[in-house]
């Protein structure tokens, strides 16, 4: 199973928000006083956010952090359920598949 | 409202995880592949884990992050409320409340 990281979710939940709210990276980013370049790092999941700072975050985009992490556990469930069903072995099907090689000498 | 550490709601959360199953830091940072130290730090909430050590956390831990996730959810939510109600302005009671001068001259 591929590791579902975590701060890719909660960056795609914090845009969601962001943009559901029709607001700039930079006018988030000045109420919650954070560098917009780091929210914009956070934002794309390629730094982790503190707790500290992702408090900040979510109190300038007005939503409660439980809510935030509400978003980003259905998320990672719905990940998680899918990794699981690809990890299952394949059933193989009754009926002998066409051969390739048939197919290629008939093109 | 002060703030309510997420790393501090997901370290009890994690530990509460492994006493659940009786385990030891030991075990669980050898599985993990982290040291004791970190993992301990972490359960304390006095270090942010990084997305990829905490899926190893909960890998060794077979716990779905979502899942760890989800109970941090809940206790921030139930957190929130309760700095919620203490924020609220106090009703003034509608009776004069008895005076600290009497009871102490009566003693």
């Amino acid at each position: 199973m591929s590791v579902v990281l975590l701060r890719r979710l909660l960056g795609d939940e914090l845009r969601r928000q962001r943009l559901r709210q029709q607001r700039t990276l930079r006018e988030v980013s000045s109420v919650a006083r954070v560098s917009l370049g780091y929210l914009s790092e956070v934002e794309r999941g390629q730094k982790e956010a503190s707790s500290e700072l992702l408090s900040s975050i979510c109190s300038a985009l007005d939503v409660p952090m439980s809510q935030v992490l509400r978003g980003v556990s259905d998320e990672l469930a719905l990940a998680e359920l899918t990794a699981e069903a690809a990890a299952l072995p394949t059933v193989q099907p009754d009926i002998a598949p066409v051969s390739t090689d048939v197919v290629a000498s008939a093109a």
